[in-house]
C-alpha cells in the first residue's frame, strides 16, 4: 500500500499541510517514508463536525449492523496483512511475532464487542411499569437505557501500536457503544495508524456506516490533542500514556465550558509483594517470572512490576542472588522511540543519584545507542530510603525495577502505605502468608484496581471481569476500566423515557423484548417480555 | 429536643466556635434559636479523619449489618416525630403537609437502598473462571465486583430539607455503598439538620456502626464546604444547588492533587413542548397540570418546567387564555430563604427588561416581602428573542415560566438545538405528534437525562428505571443519576481479584455463591454456584 502520510477525514484525505513529520525506525535511527501532514485547526474542527454528523445515523443502526461493522474491521485488519506487521515493527523497533500477538489480540477486541452488543444486554435496560391506582399519586411508566455520548476522541498510545492505538480498545469499544471516533494518531508509529485507518474505512464502506463515524489526524506535539480535547462538539476522552501529558489533558477537559470525561491511563509502579511463605517456597520461580515480568516488551507495559518488596533476610537475600543471575541474563533491547529512551536514561540517572540506593544487577550486555537500546537493571534499597524520596515511587517506564526489604512488617505496611493510587498490586504467598498479613491486603485493595495472588500484573485479560484502571494517578477515574468488556460503559449515558408510548419506546424498552435481551424489570432481572 | 447548634463529629458535639449564625423563619422573619457554631479547619480535619478510620470496619461490615442500619435510620426518623416537621416547615416556609409526604420519601429511600444491598446484586460481580490449557497462555482466574469508594462528602440542599439533605439520597446511597459520609448542613435548616443528624447517630448506635461513618459539619460561606473537598481523605462529593456553586466545587475537585468525582446537580429549564395534537385536544389539561407543575413548591422543584414551547396560532393562544386564568389564580407563597427569594426577583427584572418579552399573567395578589413570598408569575416571548438573549435559557428558581411561540417547526427545532443539557424534556404528543416531530425528540434526547411524554417533569420516582441527571450543566456528570436505586453507583469502584484462593475472597466471589446474587460467570448471568 502506498502511504500518503495525510489525516484521513471522514474518508477522504485532509489536504496537505505545511507542518510536517516522518517516523524513525527506532532499531537502525533510519528515516520512514512519507511524510506526515500534522492536522492544523480546521482539520480538527472538520473532523468533529463530521463526527456529530455521523452521530445520528451511527447512534440510530441496529445493534446487529454496528456488530457487523465491527466484525468487518477484525477481518480487514487481518487482511491488512504482513505490510501492517512490518511497518508496526519497524516504527516500534518491537519484533514481527510481538505484532502477530498484538494483532490477535487487537482483532479479538472488535469480536468481543460485537458479541457484546449482538447480545444486547449491555445496555442495562430497565423497566418499572405504571401503577395507575397507587397512592397517594399514581406512578408513570419510567424506562431507562444507556444510550452513546457522542463522538468522542482517541489519543493512540506509544507502546501498543495496534492493541491501543488506532484501533485499540478504546476505538473499539467507543464504535461498540455507537461514538464516533476520532484518533489522534501516536507520532511514533503514524505509517501503522495510516494502514489501520483504511481498513477501518473499508469495513465501514461495506457495512454502510456514515464516513464521518472516523477519522484519523496526525500531529507530533499537544496542540491537535489539545484542540481535540477543547472543541465543543468533543463529548468524552479515551487516552493512554505518561501522567503529565494525561493530566494536561484532564485539566484541559475540565475547564471547559462543558467538562467531558477524561479516561486516562497514566500506568503505575505496580508494586509486587513477596511475603515469606512464598520466598522460602518459591524463590527461584518467583525470580524467573520477576524477570519476564519487568522485561517483557522492554519495560514498556502499564503493567510492569517496578517496585518488589519483602521482609529482608536470609530468604530474600537468596531470593535477590536468582534474581540478579535473571537479570545479567538478560539482553538490551530497542526502545519505542529515542523520546523514551531518554526518558528512560534520565529516571535511572535520578535514581542512582539518591544515596542508599545501589545497583543490584544489570544486563551483562551493553546497550546500543544507535539501536536506541535500553538495559534491563534492577536497583535496591531499604524502607527507610524509599519513604524519604518520593520520586521513587514515580514509574520509570522502561526495564527498570526497584527492590525494597523491609525490616518489619510495620515498615513493609507503611511503604504500602505511602503507595499512589496503582493500576495493579500483587502479592506472592504461599501457606498462611494471606491470612498473616491481612492488614497488608487490605492496604493495597484501596490503592490498586486490580490485586493479583501469585502472579504477574503484565498480561491483561479482555474479559468481563477485567480491571485495567485504579485510583488516581494510575487513572484519572477509577470507576472505569479500558481493558475488558465493561470498557464500554466510559462511553454511554443512561437515558429515562417517561410515559412513552409503546411504539415510540426503542427496541430494548418495548414491552416485547423484542431483542431478547436481560433488563431489570419492576426492579427483577429477566428476559421475559413485559405484559402490555 | 433540645439543639445545641455544634456541628457533630463521630456522634459527639466539636468545640463551641467563635463564628455563629441562626436559622431564620422565611414566613415570619423571625429567628430561630439556637445559635449555630460554624465549623473550622480543624473540624473539617477531624471529621475526615473519623471518616476515614470509620471506611475500614464500615466496607467490611456485612451487607446485611449494613442494610439493619439504613432500616434503623428510616425508624429513626419517624422516630423524630412532629418536632422534626416543625422545625422543618420553620426553617424552610414550606407547610407541615408537605414534610409528611418528604419524610415518607426520605424514608422510603433509606429502605429501598436497604433492600437493595440486603439483595446484594448491585455489586455486579463477573468471574472469568481460569483456563489454564488455553493457548498460547493460560488464562488466570479474574473476579471483580464493587467496592466502596472511602469517605464522602454530601452538601446538603435547601430545597428538601429532608430527601436531598443530611440524611437525603446522597447519604443514603453513599452509605449503601459502604462509604462514610461527612455532610455539610446547608444553613438555611440547621436544626433539622441536627435534628436528622441525631436520629442517624441513634441508628448507629443501635447497629453497632463506627461513629466515624457520619459527621454533620455547620457552615454558611462556601468555606467549609471548600474545605471539605479539598481535603485528601475525600473521595468524592455529592451536591445539588445552583450552577455557580456547583462549578466551584467542580473546580476545586479537579484541581486537587488527586481529583475526585463530583456529582453536582445543579438544575434546569426542563423544556416543555406542546406538540399540535395534543394543543388542540388537552389545552384545558395541559394548562392547570403546567400550571401546578411549576408552582410546586414555590417553583422550588430542580424539575420545574422553566420553558414552555409551542407553534404559534389560535390552539396555542387559546392554551394560553386558559394557562393565563390558571396563572392569576394562584396565590404568592414563602420561598425557602431570602437568598432565594432576592434571587427570584432579580431574575424577574433581568426578564422584564429584554425587549420582546411580555408578562403574560401573574398572581392576582401581591407578594408579601415580610413573608419572603414570591408570586407565580409568567412571561412569554417568540424564539427570535429567545435565541437572541442568551440569559432566557438560564433557570430561574421560583415559580417562574417562560411560553416561547414559533413560527415553524423549524424555529421549533432551532430553540431545541440551543438549549443547554437539561435534567428533563418533556413533549406533550397526541395522535401522529410524536412521528411527526420525531427529529425534534432526537434533538431532545440527546439535550436531557429524561423525556417524558404528556407528563410533568416534578415528581421523580425512587425506582430503579429512574435518571435524575443530564448532560452539563444540569449537572457535572450525565453518566450517572442522583435519584433512583443506580445512585448507588456514584459511590463504588470495580475493584479486581486475580489468582486469589477461595478462602481469601470475599463472600461477593466464592464459587459457592454464598450470598445468591446475581453473577456474570464466564459472560453469564446466573445465580448458580462456580464448580469448584
Amino acid at each position: 500500500m502506498q502511504l500518503d502520510g495525510l489525516s484521513l477525514i471522514a474518508g477522504h484525505p485532509a489536504p496537505a499541510r505545511a507542518k510536517k513529520f516522518h517516523a524513525i525506525a527506532p532499531a537502525t535511527g533510519a528515516r520512514l517514508d512519507p511524510d506526515f501532514h500534522e492536522a492544523t485547526s480546521a482539520d480538527v474542527d472538520h473532523a468533529m463536525r463530521r463526527a456529530d454528523e455521523a452521530f445520528e445515523i451511527f447512534r440510530q443502526m441496529p445493534a446487529g449492523a454496528r456488530a457487523d461493522f465491527l466484525d468487518a474491521i477484525a477481518t480487514e485488519i487481518m487482511a491488512a496483512g504482513d505490510e501492517l506487521l512490518q511497518r508496526a515493527s519497524a516504527e516500534s523497533g518491537l519484533p514481527i511475532e510481538r505484532f502477530q500477538g498484538e494483532r490477535a489480540r487487537t482483532c479479538g477486541q472488535f469480536k468481543t464487542f460485537a458479541a457484546l452488543i449482538r447480545e444486547g444486554s449491555w445496555v442495562d435496560a430497565r423497566i418499572d411499569t405504571a401503577l395507575p391506582d397507587r397512592q397517594p399519586m399514581p406512578r408513570p411508566d419510567i424506562r431507562r437505557h444507556l444510550v452513546p455520548l457522542g463522538p468522542v476522541v482517541v489519543l493512540g498510545a506509544s507502546n501498543f501500536p495496534l492493541a491501543f492505538s488506532t484501533a485499540g480498545g478504546d476505538t473499539a469499544s467507543a464504535l461498540a457503544a455507537g461514538c464516533p471516533v476520532v484518533v489522534k494518531a501516536h507520532p511514533a508509529h503514524p505509517g501503522t495508524s495510516e494502514i489501520v485507518a483504511r481498513a477501518i474505512y473499508r469495513a465501514m464502506a461495506s457495512s454502510h456506516v456514515p464516513a464521518g463515524a472516523f477519522s484519523l489526524l496526525h500531529g507530533t506535539g499537544a496542540d491537535v490533542a489539545q484542540e481535540l480535547v477543547r472543541h465543543p462538539l468533543t463529548r468524552a476522552l479515551g487516552f493512554t500514556g505518561s501522567e503529565r501529558a494525561g493530566r494536561a489533558l484532564f485539566d484541559t477537559a475540565a475547564a471547559r465550558p462543558e467538562p467531558i470525561p477524561v479516561f486516562a491511563e497514566m500506568g503505575s509502579t505496580n508494586p509486587l509483594f513477596i511475603l515469606p511463605g512464598a520466598l522460602k517456597n518459591r524463590a527461584a520461580a518467583i525470580a524467573q517470572g520477576l524477570k519476564a515480568a519487568f522485561t517483557i516488551g522492554v519495560g514498556q507495559f502499564c503493567t510492569k512490576p517496578g517496585l518488589v518488596l519483602a521482609l529482608g533476610g536470609v530468604d530474600f537475600n537468596a531470593f535477590i542472588e536468582q534474581f540478579q543471575t535473571q537479570v545479567r541474563g538478560t539482553t538490551p533491547a530497542t526502545m519505542l522511540h529515542h523520546g523514551i529512551c531518554d526518558a528512560f536514561h534520565a529516571g535511572l540517572d535520578r535514581v542512582k543519584n539518591i544515596p542508599g540506593v545501589i545497583v543490584l544487577a544489570e544486563s551483562d550486555a551493553d546497550a546500543d545507542p544507535a539501536k536506541t537500546q535500553a538495559e534491563p537493571i534492577a536497583f535496591a534499597t531499604d524502607v527507610e530510603t524509599f519513604l524519604r524520596h518520593r520520586e521513587l515511587r514515580e514509574e520509570i517506564f522502561g526495564p527498570y525495577t526497584l527492590l525494597i526489604s523491609a525490616r518489619t512488617v510495620t515498615e513493609l505496611e507503611a511503604a504500602a502505605h505511602a503507595l499512589p493510587g496503582q493500576l495493579t498490586a500483587t502479592l506472592h504467598a504461599d501457606g498462611t502468608d494471606l491470612t498473616d498479613f491481612n492488614d497488608l491486603l487490605r492496604i493495597l485493595d484501596r490503592k490498586a484496581g486490580r490485586v493479583l495472588v501469585n502472579g504477574f500484573s503484565p498480561g491483561v485479560e479482555v474479559c468481563p471481569a477485567m480491571q485495567h484502571g485504579g485510583p488516581y494517578p494510575a487513572t484519572t477515574d477509577s470507576r472505569f476500566t479500558s481493558v475488558g468488556t465493561a470498557a464500554i460503559a466510559r462511553w454511554a449515558r443512561p437515558l429515562c423515557l417517561q410515559g412513552f408510548p409503546e411504539s415510540s419506546l426503542p427496541d430494548a424498552l418495548r414491552n416485547a423484548n423484542p431483542l431478547g435481551i436481560q433488563r431489570t424489570v419492576n426492579g427483577t432481572l429477566t428476559r421475559d417480555p413485559v405484559a402490555g
